[in-house]
């Protein structure tokens, strides 16, 4: 026990013997150390997460803002937390934006008929009742398309064709998605009439990727949808046949203004400095093809399970840990507004957030954004998560589409880096269903997590924050 | 090349030296040989049966019997094999049943609202117009139906939730299959007023599997459905939660009475015994899920392109090589019937048949079922083949739907038997699309089928017919 002890001690500093300087002292005290590889021990042999995303997906299903699926999330998130002990069990009011799908066709109709399984991109127009045919043209980014002529465009549907690559650490997403929020408007500057993506995934299934995209102020509203892989492959194959290709598409999705939603918030309170928080985040809502199990079912087994995890600790974490169910990440992003206007006073006892909101594959690495007096912590924690798989620290890469604006008053944030190989397979589809949670993965986040969110919620000198200059929104 | 020449000579006999006995003579004559081994090579390093395919597939699509696909690819089949140089191209009528689709929806009502992702099954009657809701029972399969009571079934839909085994060969769909084929009935017959079944597929994803039904004489047809393996594995976890489960779902399916068909036929003319013929066979109809690349379009691209490289053979076959894209395989088998009908006269004319139609996955094996003095000729032809890793003989799995007719003739069957562990992945469903084929796979097989028919029309001594008492045709 001695021999643990002093190598705990040592644990973040170097080891070529200086006997000059006194060793400094561990960031972590070796008692909050030594709780927090206890929790991560349990939580790896296996935990509860997987049981709420299957409660969460089972009794809501789909969860767009708005929808029969999000209110009844609500009543979940509020019964589940109330049920496991969590303090302080609320629904923040959330007014957020209300878009419904409705019927949607397309088909090929020259040079040969074929069906087209396509899907509206969220927040997209619908198209006029008869649906809108016209010639494709095709082009491979924002920049080829910026290099046609108008006369080229024009009357036309621009058919984006850009494949996502797969990476581990889900690099291919933020490559490829520009086309999806940003395709509609470019094109309808130049008179196209429609758009079609290839959907921002790397499968090559029949279920075509939704998700946002916006229209720039000022420019004319085109309908735009995502082609399935098979579909964009198709289109391709018959382009690069030579005979001109038409379109038909009919979207029935329209704008609804807004509605309510809520964040559904609860908390294991800290026993020496409750007001002090430590925030652990995920979203609620969901988009509408499939039932949200990897986004964001996922993220929120693996928050509530940590901080219940947590609620059981000797001893109990000095600080407050947060769990906040945010509402309306994918089409609006209202719910992570509201939350840093609501609480805006409370955001300089913001001593941590994290969000969890990459699926259920397991924790590859360990992320951070905080001042730069930080780094030992910083580190001692990747030290503590080593054994999960998740001990390679990076200053990129930290924070999450809910918390983003925390930034703003220098929040520390941080990310349990996951492997997304298989995520894109599935995000944002038909197919993101409670079969492609894998259990053990869920736990190895759920361990990293919980520790995580322990030694932030226990540790005397929590992170520096973020420093001013670097107070700055990324750019989505 | 002697010493080549010499190992020829002894292929397929026992290499122990026995110098009281002769040697047999090979079945193979030597020169056929030599030019069948040439054929396999210079189709495993390339063919156009991928090509065949892609044509197929973007200029027809869907091939439903009766649908604007089926006559599309009934055109599209007389002007390749024209353009390709095969004789005697001709559309031979087919009279075969039209079963048309329709909008379809699924939903649990009950405990929890979730959108189901169904398809009728192939045959099926539709619901009532404002659709079917009824209380779901479970079992497993057609023997835990009939041990029910009456009074358990009476007014419900019955759920067969039975998983299919993923195997190299395909077997897991056998075993499985039986509920689709037969369920619907054995339902009816407890007072079942719908049935639900577990997609037959071995995939995960939100694409149910269709595939035709069979109703029994005198008991009433009640509307059935496959679901999407997701969608069963929800009703499986709702059903465990021990609340009464209730769905909703809508089939807008028809039976549209009889329509128009075709079988296209072409051919390599032989040389010699003209009048004698090797069959190659593939159904040119699909489900209308999906695209059929995969079913039967990968088949059509291996027969076409196995008879096209045995047109410029030297020495040319001897007999005739018949190239059959049959009708209505899917959902009716009226293509074969017609077929053993209208050449009935010719049968005993026909020296082998064989039918591609597993996919476009690599050959792992060649089935015979013809007289017993046929053995060492079927040998020396898996021994031909084994380079391709099709050399493994049996002599169970040769035939196939549209050519099993011809056993009651007595013409020998074989089979090329294909790697099948992803086929049912993607089997009649809405993802047999172009890409699903893999080009490599379809040479080797292209490779298998051109050398076996090369030989099967070469030899001087054709294979002994089926034996009389073995002229039995399979149940399915």
């Amino acid at each position: 026990m001695k021999h643990i002890v002093s190598s705990l001690v040592l644990a973040g500093t170097t080891l070529v013997p200086d006997t000059r300087a006194a060793t400094p002292p561990p960031a972590i005290p070796p008692e909050i150390r030594r709780a927090a590889e206890a929790l991560r021990e349990k939580a790896f042999a296996g935990t509860r997460a997987t049981e709420w995303v299957r409660s969460l997906v089972d009794t809501a299903g789909p969860r767009l803002t708005g929808s029969p699926g999000d209110r009844a999330s609500i009543a979940w998130g509020m019964a589940t937390l109330k049920a496991l002990g969590f303090a302080n069990v609320r629904a923040e009011k959330v007014t957020a934006p209300f878009w419904e799908r409705g019927v949607e066709t397309g088909e090929v109709t020259a040079p040969y008929p074929h069906k087209l399984f396509l899907t509206a991109l969220g927040g997209s127009v619908g198209t006029p009742d008869p649906g809108l045919e016209a010639e494709v043209i095709e082009v491979a980014s924002l920049d080829e398309l910026g290099a046609r002529k108008e006369s080229d465009v024009r009357g036309k549907i621009v058919f984006f064709n850009r494949r996502m690559r797969r990476t581990a650490d889900g690099a291919g997403y933020g490559e490829a998605v520009t086309v999806r929020s940003r395709g509609a408007s470019r094109a309808a500057k130049l008179g196209a009439v429609g758009v079609l993506i290839r959907s921002i995934g790397t499968d090559s299934n029949r279920t075509p990727h939704t998700g946002s995209l916006r229209y720039e102020a000022g420019v004319a509203k085109i309908p735009a949808a995502a082609l399935s892989n098979p579909d964009a492959d198709l289109l391709e194959r018959l382009l690069r046949g030579g005979k001109p290709l038409r379109v038909r598409f009919t979207l029935g999705c329209r704008d609804r203004g807004q509605t309510e939603s809520a964040n559904v918030i609860g908390e294991i309170r800290g026993r020496d400095k409750p007001e002090e928080i430590v925030l652990l985040a995920c979203h609620r809502d969901s988009w509408d093809l499939g039932e949200g199990a990897i986004d964001d079912g996922a993220g929120c087994g693996i928050v509530i399970e940590a901080a219940r995890l947590i609620s059981g600790m000797t001893p109990p974490p000095r600080r407050t840990i947060r769990v906040v169910l945010f509402a309306n990440e994918e089409n609006g992003l209202a719910g992570g507004r509201s939350y840093s206007t609501d609480h805006e006073d409370e955001l300089a006892r913001h001593v941590a957030a994290l969000e969890a909101d990459l699926g259920s594959g397991q924790p590859i690495g360990f992320s951070w954004n905080a001042g730069p007096s930080a780094e030992p912590l910083v580190r001692e924690i990747a030290s503590l998560l080593e054994p999960l798989g998740a001990g390679d620290v990076r200053s990129t890469g930290a924070g999450g589409a809910d918390i983003a604006r925390l930034i703003l008053a220098g929040v520390p944030l941080f990310s349990v880096r996951q492997d997304a190989s298989r995520y894109f397979d599935w995000h944002h589809t038909s197919n993101d269903t409670f079969d492609k949670i894998e259990p053990e993965s869920l736990d190895r986040m759920t361990a990293a997590v919980a520790a995580f969110a322990y030694v932030a919620a226990s540790v005397p000198e929590p992170f520096e924050k973020i420093p001013v200059e670097k107070r700055v929104l990324p750019r989505w």
